[in-house]
């Protein structure tokens, strides 16, 4: 892990960028004291510098405490773009706009992307733990489909925050049942491109004990900011 | 309103029995300076001293300042029991273990529960808020079927937490259109005599913009201890 800048911000937290191998991520930590670290994932093309992530990632290490780092995904942010990946997005936007079956483009999209990004998590999670001021435990927030798979896979995460409203394969709606974590999953009740009723059968699904369904009115990327503190919280609960 | 009796408990917090004509109260109040007041509601024959509603009314006194009353309903609690009722109550039963329709006894048992119950949280809030002590403004917390029609009724009450699976009258869920204040909408999700599909269909017929819907896993009582300091920091936005 090469970090690559840093820069203290004006609410005291440390913003550093760094590259592991050829992941490129960004870490914020709230100070000098060890925290708990929250994995902040994204997905459908997005990066790890979008406001709202990042001022989520600022959050949660100003006001929380958390250490906090986002990378770019295999084909997201500062990576090469996939040529296949870009043919397959035009292929599902037609597919829903048309009202065709979009299974077949959702495995061949996201599976490969969830099989590339979780070992990538776990080499970074490796290499963030070594610092002496991330303590652990960790939690995960972002996008499903790569959160389920983290949570099978992965012992040293212990709590997720899940966006309900992204692609999940079928395959990764049953992995679902493995997951014993916490979990908070979010659902955004007018979003203008999913349904409502995959998301409530996820939440059914996850094997958890401890699992809450928080709803919201308005549209896909309409997450209230209140939200963030809920999740501030529910982190607290697990990770502290 | 007359105070019936007053004790200072062991969290600072003042409680007080009342009786407002026939109508037996309990009022936890944070200490000398004004506060915002919410009312917290009961039905299906519990006491205004149900354990877990005491609990959360001193917790949302003590740790979040909000002025707390509870009243006992018609045929609840301290008053006495109508013969109508406990009749209506067993052939609900009785449909619900044969698997028969409840609606016609729903309406019969719950309508007039609601409209004799809305009045007396009316006339028990001119008396609170005449009260030096609570400024408003006025939240309620309770059982869906009161809460709807105080939310449409009374404009004092500006933000509600509703547990979604008490009994709702078909005429009240078309009511629930007319709701328009910022509400909690709570869901147990294995709820063993209630089914989990009224509750999302009620959640999609209030009219309010700020909804939201929080489901938790566990039965009718199950509703987790974490759920109170979210409904308290949802009345801190809106009461405050």
């Amino acid at each position: 892990m090469r970090f690559t800048s840093e820069q203290r911000l004006d609410d005291g937290v440390l913003e550093r960028d760094f590259t592991l191998g050829e992941v490129p991520g960004v870490l914020w930590t709230p100070g000098p004291a060890t925290a708990p670290l929250i994995l902040v994932g994204h997905n459908g093309g997005l990066h790890k510098r979008l406001p709202r992530l990042v001022a989520r990632a600022r959050h949660y290490a100003a006001e929380y405490g958390f250490a906090v780092a986002a990378i770019d995904a295999p084909g997201h942010g500062d990576r090469p773009r996939s040529a296949v990946d870009e043919r397959l997005r035009g292929d599902l936007r037609r597919a829903m706009a048309a009202g065709e079956p979009v299974d077949d483009i959702v495995d061949a999209l996201v599976l490969p992307l969830v099989e590339a990004a979780v070992p990538e998590w776990r080499t970074t999670l490796d290499a963030l733990l070594s610092l002496p001021e991330i303590a652990g435990p960790v939690g995960y927030e972002g996008m499903a489909a790569t959160g389920i798979r983290l949570a099978v896979v992965e012992p040293r995460v212990s709590a997720a925050v899940l966006f309900g409203q992204g692609l999940v394969p079928g395959s990764l709606r049953e992995e679902a049942r493995e997951v014993t974590i916490p979990l908070q999953l979010l659902l955004q009740w007018d979003d203008e491109g999913m349904e409502r009723q995959p998301v409530l059968d996820l939440f059914d699904a996850f094997g958890t004990r401890e699992k809450m369904l928080h709803a919201n009115l308005g549209g896909h990327a309409g997450t209230p900011w209140f939200e963030v503190d809920d999740g501030a919280r529910f982190f607290a609960r697990h990770l502290t």
